[in-house]
């Protein structure tokens, strides 16, 4: 089997082209188009600053029928008052003019510097030679993918094909994110970062159900993923369904469509943490036996945004206090006398106290790509897990001289 | 007049010893201790993982009457269990019986690596040879202030004199902190950082006006710093007054000491910003105009800890997307068409837009030693101010480097 990429699901076509946006002269505009009327769903950032597509994006999702996307990278159309608004709807006016559908049926999509208006003169051209670019191949897809990217170093793509009464279902997609990532995804008014992620499927779904299975998909994905929990202006993850495949409606379906765009919207969200800016390492960080929910999540976003820990991390150093002392600060129930940490599967804190372990076997074991912190609380049932990466020299010389 | 040190106030002598802790040799075992009996008020970290040392301190102050303090650097006496309380114990009984007084008298302190027992046969060699060293030097006061010094680079000290009735009054601080650093000093059991705070004066004041006073003046000073957000194990201010200068009684006396403490405490909290780990550039967030003291504090916090904005002071960088969107991402009210930022008294956004401002002029004047980062929100009369630092790649070179 070919392997499968985001214009596998039946009914998409994707082309990209460099606008000159970004001054790389890499490709930087991309249109994702659905030969029908789509069921849509989409989660925003929760940022009170949001960008003019978030805006233009809610308004045109919020009828649940999407024809296509329109993004561009280098530039974010963020804090750009009115005139930001009217380029966004420009672009979904430009991209409808391919796709032959209203410009409400288009959603729109910015990554890149905030504060700075579109240069529309390149968006119309980049748009028009997008739309002379279409296709459906894995050529197509990949052309898609790298043209949201920015401080990415790596292309993000996830897919999966499982079968309902006896017919393949689809679900594919493509993200970019590696700095100002935190994502809070919230329906109508979301969560924190700037993630971009675009999802297609050729399931038969309603958009009120294909919205609730999205919501749920971002909770345990990517508002579990952070670099640098600072939740964008842009933040956006979008779903297509073309509806050319077999039906979503019993509840075995439901739970297996359910399961497959999880693991997409997981996989993509992982992605993200390993190419986190200046990320050498992904860190895993488990939560369990707290108190509520709440109280999980807290903790392992305290211990995942925590300087000193990512620090640790980063420098191979088992220096478990940082990330107790981390859990005990969130406000979340914690009693250091019921915990145990284990680093690498290996426990380092144990009861109050530390346990005994040998601090060069373990450092040695923080060397791996993938880094397991493993915190159980003692005082209940409720668990959450959340993805970071570690923080480096490399993270401040991005973000000290990536210049206004 | 002489320059004001830790032991001006009238009835404080200290001395120091290396006890052999920190490997480096310098000291890091002291005392401080009280020819009377002295009105005493301390705040403690709020995190729920609290050092054995915190716990002590806490059942010790609770009396408002206190004799001295003893402190060691180099190991901090967290997540040690019954031992760890046993030792902070024996530190109050080896300091009481220098001060020939109940080792309940004695506040206990320790910064350094979680996770270790303290070394017992050193402390109490070293707690010994600083009883012999006791004096009220400024010598002897430099010898306190460096013994409990960690990542420090230099030496936190601050002290005002002022007259009541015609009578003077001093109150003197020194303090530590320069990592783990984001104090949520509470009442009773506390807020975040390993900042350590000692603060005296001759003032005759009760116990339990002096905890007010201290309480209000470590809001607006130790809780409005933070280097990391990362709220330690041990922080602890802590205050004694030995009752030998004239009484706080009256508004007008009440005001003034007020005003003193507040000040002592601001210049302690300012020199731990400057002397954040790595930092070049002290950052004074200050946001106006917010719909209430609690969402004007989550917004400057927000401005302060987010690495994308202390990158981009580390920079030189104006890149006020960053904290325009740090405002809008922490819950609180936030309305970017009705707020203003300004960076060094330049606007830079005004009202959703950006300002017309010269980027290259604005990033000359952010090469200052200190930054000043001004949002006003439109929206109300509250107002917070917040002091962090900048970000390097020395900050992480710092903690990844620190091992355990």
């Amino acid at each position: 089997m070919a392997q499968l990429h985001l214009l596998s699901p039946r009914g998409f076509r994707a082309g990209a082209a460099a606008a000159g946006i970004k001054s790389s002269g890499k490709t930087d505009v991309a249109i994702l188009l659905c030969d029908r009327p789509a069921s849509a769903a989409a989660v925003f950032t929760s940022n009170k600053v949001f960008a003019a597509p978030v805006k233009i994006g809610r308004e045109n999702v919020a009828s649940g029928k999407l024809r296509g996307i329109v993004v561009n990278s280098g530039n974010a159309n963020a804090c750009t008052g009115r005139q930001g608004e009217r380029d966004a709807m420009e672009m979904c006016r430009l991209a409808a003019r391919v796709a032959g559908c209203s410009p409400k049926e288009i959603l729109p999509g910015s990554t890149g510097i905030i504060g700075h208006e579109l240069p529309m003169a390149k968006l119309r051209s980049g748009i028009a030679a997008a739309g002379k670019n279409l296709g459906n191949s894995p050529k197509h897809s990949l052309a898609f993918s790298d043209a949201i990217l920015t401080t990415d170093l790596v292309r993000k793509t996830a897919a999966v094909r499982f079968k309902i009464a006896g017919e393949f279902v689809m679900i594919a997609g493509v993200c970019k994110g590696s700095g100002m990532i935190g994502p809070r995804l919230v329906a109508g008014a979301g969560k924190h970062a700037t993630m971009l992620a675009y999802l297609t499927t050729d399931a038969k779904i309603s958009a009120a159900l294909l919205r609730k299975l999205l919501f749920a998909a971002s909770d345990e994905s990517f508002n579990a993923v952070t670099v640098d929990d600072h939740t964008s202006t842009n933040d956006t993850a979008a779903i297509l369904a073309s509806g050319l495949g077999p039906e979503i409606k019993t509840s075995g379906a439901i739970a297996r469509f359910s399961d497959a765009l999880q693991s997409v919207c997981r996989s993509l969200a992982l992605q993200i943490a390993a190419d986190g800016e200046g990320a050498t390492k992904v860190i895993e960080i488990l939560v369990a036996g707290a108190a509520s929910e709440s109280d999980a999540r807290a903790m392992a976003r305290a211990i995942a945004n925590s300087p000193l820990v990512k620090c640790a991390m980063h420098g191979n150093d088992p220096n478990w206090g940082r990330i107790v002392s981390a859990a005990g600060m969130c406000g979340a129930k914690f009693d250091p006398d019921r915990s145990t940490l284990k680093l690498q599967g290996k426990p380092v804190f144990h009861r109050g106290r530390p346990a005994k372990f040998n601090p060069a076997s373990v450092s040695k074991s923080l060397k791996q790509k993938n880094v397991r912190v493993e915190l159980t609380c003692g005082l209940g049932k409720s668990r959450a897990m959340v993805w970071t990466c570690d923080l480096s020299r490399e993270y401040v010389t991005i973000n000290a001289d990536y210049h206004t």
